[in-house]
């Protein structure tokens, strides 16, 4: 008779929930809706039921649950306190706590990105590497850092959120966050998109570009088809990128680089640009750091989620 | 009858020797030469030599020792493999199974750096605080990451060595790396030394430092004294250190910045210049980051290594 976990990943309109064999192996997933309505406070309680109706499903006994590991979209502590999860309404509580008496099991919690990071470093494309950076390419620049096989928290929860290093002093833009130049604003799809229109206003060359809606997707596709307009704006995207992962590689030392997010799936030439720039202003001890794509796309938040569970 | 450790500090010139009590108190402090002959093959031995001598002048038994704990000048990896340490004239070798074997005890290994780090959050500048970020202002500028209470070692040895993050892309003068752009070319003695002659090139206003030699220490203590022109240089001084702490500050989320090293000494108003343009780069999950002055001095290597072995 084996023992069970849940990974569960919540997100500002689904919840994905994942159902693990003590060895780690994902016997089933599903996904419940996020009730955003009244501040979120169904949130805690539609998980707790989805787990308890599970368990009645498969005829799996209570005691032969080791926990349930959830990540949330915003900071949370060592203690398992959520700051102000705006995506889901919520305020500042002990979700770890509250989840535990709801369910009546062992509960550990910590923020989405940073638990995606710990999936990906458990069974994805980091697999086998203890000290890992994870970055999400997506609306906006995510991250999260694995050192020695553990999430990097940080002191409030805000470990390894990447999106906002300064990196452009010039930048008249300013960021979602309020600051100007950060990261984010020039790595992730919306940022991909902002440099390819500034170069398309800047330049008279033609590009496919022209004739089409600028995306990231559009961006690279073009790179891929030889357009040269579009590898300039690579270029940039690259070189922003690189520094800035050349930078936490300086603080942190990984062993490799996880790329993850909708921007990723432009594969290879993507970190080729990156990497160029990033051996360009990397200290030369972390010259030598790996590169390669995250594997589990949406699957990561749970595969991480249980892996807090089975870490012990 | 208590147990007890040692904290040795491995330095280019002298080896700094700490003995402990279990409860972390300082009992005994000196030094032996750094015998740097023969690519400092006699280091290993004469710090064996030391502590058997110690044993014995204080009729310490054997099995009341925990263990050695020991600080070095290069990186240290996870399983105390060091790599290069120059200053010693030491290749790669496991210095940790090689003090094991000399001495007989437990021995742990890390960077200098890393280990005063560990000494400052334990005794000193960080106490109370499990996540800090240490930096030296010396020479060069070093550092260390405390991540939960330990350090961040990384995968090879070279977490925390934030001298070398990029911070400039219009710098002409390479770096002693060979990038160009370092944290280290603006924030250490010689950065800061370096950019003051620049501002007295390149503006024809009146300055103390005209008349003296310029170092650190002279443009602090011209800043005390209110010159225009020394300002001026700790503004730039403040806004690159500060700006590569909110950098660190958005990988590793700390509770506490420590500043030590030589440059250090300038004190209150050395912080002051770094906190306002820390706050104006840093990401608003980080702006409450605290910041105060090292307090351990030359202490803090042998501190943190014999924190290393009272961890457990």
């Amino acid at each position: 008779m084996g023992k069970y976990c849940f990974g569960v990943d919540v997100g500002g309109t689904t919840i994905k929930m994942g159902l693990f064999s003590s060895s780690g192996d994902l016997l089933e997933n599903w996904e419940i809706p996020t009730d955003k309505s009244e501040q979120g406070k169904n949130i805690t309680r539609d998980i707790a039921a989805a787990i308890e109706q599970k368990l009645k499903d498969r005829g799996i006994s209570r005691a032969d649950v080791l926990g349930v590991g959830l990540g949330v979209p915003g900071p949370v502590d060592k203690n398992g306190v959520v700051y102000q999860a705006v995506n889901l309404g919520w305020g500042n509580f002990n979700l770890q706590n509250e989840m535990q008496e709801l369910t009546g099991f062992l509960v550990k919690a910590g923020n989405d990105a940073n638990v995606a990071a710990l999936g990906e470093q458990w069974k994805g494309g980091g697999k086998g590497c203890d000290d890992m950076v994870f970055v999400t390419l997506g609306t906006g620049v995510g991250g999260g850092i694995i050192i020695n096989g553990k999430m990097l928290v940080g002191s409030g929860g805000a470990g390894g959120e990447i999106g906002h290093i300064h990196l452009e002093d010039n930048e008249t833009e300013a960021c979602g966050c309020g600051n100007f130049g950060c990261l984010e604003q020039y790595a992730s799809a919306t940022g991909i998109t902002r440099l390819a229109n500034r170069k398309l206003s800047a330049s008279d060359k033609d590009s496919v570009l022209r004739h089409e809606t600028v995306s990231a997707k559009s961006v690279f596709d073009a790179v891929k088809a030889g357009d040269e307009l579009a590898m300039e704006v690579a270029e940039e995207f690259g070189e922003y990128l690189g520094k800035g992962l050349a930078i936490i590689a300086d603080v942190s030392n990984p062993k490799v680089f996880v790329i993850g997010g909708g921007v990723s799936k432009a594969g290879d030439v993507l970190i080729s640009y990156v990497q160029k720039y990033y051996k360009k202003y990397v200290f030369h001890a972390n010259r030598g750091a790996l590169f390669s794509l995250a594997v589990l796309e949406n699957d990561a938040g749970i595969y991480g989620a249980a892996k807090l569970i089975l870490e012990g």
